[in-house]
């Protein structure tokens, strides 16, 4: 920065003239179009596709609904809300469907909860070192989340006492199907219709669909036509050729439903040059299924030694925390890491005791702590 | 709602049939195109105009970017964000010129506040029974932004003692100039480049705008290109011909910048048609330029008796307060108000008590409590 100009040269063309008028719904800038979300992998068939936060480019702890992240198994339906109705019945004493109109007028809730993809992070092989933030953590938005809560609808069609699971369905033509044990299901569950202040994007379940806090992304069933109240759990295809974790023993792992402690480093991230040696601000966000944010700690020397980071109010349970921390670049190599610390104790590990706990046949539930690697150019590569 | 159909029957024609694919950038369903911003009065040449955020469609204490409330004086300027600068200058010990990347590299904060020109809500006159709450209260939305604090930057020019006052001029073709005092630009003030995680939408003054929480709105000047430290105030447009109040003595009071607590309730509101007798929930919200909202009450009789609002959490500071409360409407006429308190002890005044203080000549700082009546048909009306 410097002030050799005078005020008066400074003016650009952009002042000169009158600029756009008003417009219904707006829209990022044109400079901004390299914000968006990407496709993960090659999809097996366009409508089987997931596309990730670019948290690299974002600020703030809400994602906005056009960038929060996609997992589609059968495409995005067009559903008109007037027709789509939601059908709650099994061991009930009355079932019931209800349309949106009906949905809406029932006592509201709104919270500010993540949403992440078990999914997200596959950091079990090795790493890429091309991987940005977006690559590895963009499985994961947060939004403010509003919709009737689901205990109040299952007080309304009575739910008998053999009732011990909720089996979930959506009205995509994956029909995707999970189920929710009775007891989460009464406790902060959200049949949910508006995101960010307006209604669903058809992306995140229009006109309505299930919110499940802290739980993994997959159970939060979009488009939701259909809940059913059983005995048992369904035992469908996302919950036993998919969804288990392979320990090193040859048995899986199966309802893994909580997303644990995890954290990652937004700024600088993969894929960033950092530029001259000098002040930065190491920027990242910290999330627990099990509730608050309690602690991160930054490393920049691969976790030789920690610091406390700053964490930014509001702090909420089971919502994304941002945390900073001033950072003077020498302009050697650097090994950037953070570790999250929930309200329960629970610490996020290390990459090396995660694997030593669930070895590496796993797909899903990685949530080791991130390292990017500072080249003494200033390059930001992915170190896992 | 029943459950004369079966399971099967129910199953509609996007179910059926693979959906879209996946996008870069998400946008809201064809089915809710009805949800936008609407001009709130024929502006006198199409760049000098406003739009309301339509509260009587949305859910939550966020605004979605793309429906936030706009007023421009020249249009919306298409900035380059590479070729954008910001002047501090003046009063100052060492001037300075910061490109963008230089403001991102500050130490940022995010802080959900609400915005609010302070010309929203014209209920100085005769109330028109055919507003909705979009006309009446559309010029107030509210985002998480993110910047870097004014304190910061001032720290790096270095304000000299007899600076008082901060001239902060837009990069649009109408140069909007208001004058801020040392003492709040110092407090809580952004230099603000992200609204809702993303960059600042163009028409919220993309690359970067000021923003002054808890102030009329038309002093967070979007398109920011220059502070100026000054011993006075610029008296300029903005704050002479405009953005005075005119009392009944023909005295007008000017720097009324604080926006005090105010309420409307959003559903059931202007415009609305209740439909049967029965259950309706009463949804509103609240916000103080003092900080934060302490209480709001409900009335459904006009006043007559109250009834504490349930306020959602979390309640943040010069911020939005969703307020929620269950009503039986059982069919007759009503007239619904809401009331809010804030941290300090300020009382919303009703219509009566503000036009006996300030008489009916001014046009900003209308907030006082507002009445929606419910008509035995369920037809619900403006009656300010």
């Amino acid at each position: 920065a410097g002030a050799g100009a005078s005020a008066d040269e400074l003016v650009p063309d952009w002042s000169r003239a009158q600029g756009a008028p008003i417009s219904g719904y707006g829209q990022p800038s044109p400079f901004e179009s390299g914000v968006v979300r990407r496709a993960r992998t090659k999809p097996p068939f366009p409508t089987a596709a997931s596309t990730g936060t670019p948290h690299g480019a974002l600020f703030g702890l809400i994602t906005p609904s056009g960038l929060h992240f996609e997992r589609h198994h059968g495409g995005v339906p067009a559903i008109d809300p007037d027709r789509h109705r939601l059908l709650v019945h099994g061991l009930v004493d009355n079932p019931l469907v209800f349309t949106m109109d009906e949905l809406v007028r029932f006592p509201a809730v709104s919270r500010i909860h993540f949403l992440e993809c078990s999914g997200n992070t596959q950091g079990w092989a090795t790493p890429d070192p091309k991987w940005t933030v977006q690559d590895t953590h963009g499985l994961l938005s947060c939004s403010e989340w509003t919709g009737v809560k689901l205990s109040t609808l299952l007080d309304e069609v009575g739910v008998r006492p053999e009732a011990t699971w909720v089996i979930a369905e959506g009205a995509d033509a994956a029909g995707m199907t999970r189920s929710l044990p009775i007891g989460k299901a009464l406790d902060d569950v959200i049949v949910a219709y508006a995101q960010n202040g307006e209604r669903l994007r058809p992306e995140q379940g229009y006109p309505v669909r299930l919110f499940i806090p802290g739980y993994e992304g997959n159970m939060s069933v979009k488009w939701l036509r259909r809940l059913r109240l059983d005995d048992k759990p369904q035992q469908g295809r996302e919950e036993t050729s998919k969804y288990t974790d392979l320990m090193p023993d040859g048995r899986a792992r199966e309802f893994t439903f909580l997303m644990e402690a995890k954290s990652v480093i937004t700024s600088p991230s993969g894929g960033a040059a950092i530029g001259a040696p000098g002040f930065h601000e190491i920027r990242g966000v910290a999330w627990s299924g099990q509730g608050r944010i309690a602690r991160v700690e930054v490393s920049v020397d691969g976790g030789a030694s920690w610091r406390d980071a700053e964490l930014a109010e509001p702090v909420l349970s089971k919502c994304l925390a941002r945390f900073r921390l001033p950072w003077r670049w020498e302009g050697g190599p650097a090994a950037l890491q953070s570790r999250a610390t929930d309200e329960t104790g629970y610490v996020q590990p290390s990459r090396d005791r995660l694997i030593a706990a669930r070895g590496v046949n796993s797909y899903y539930h990685y949530n080791a702590i991130q390292t990017w690697s500072v080249a003494a150019d200033g390059e930001v590569r992915n170190a896992a």
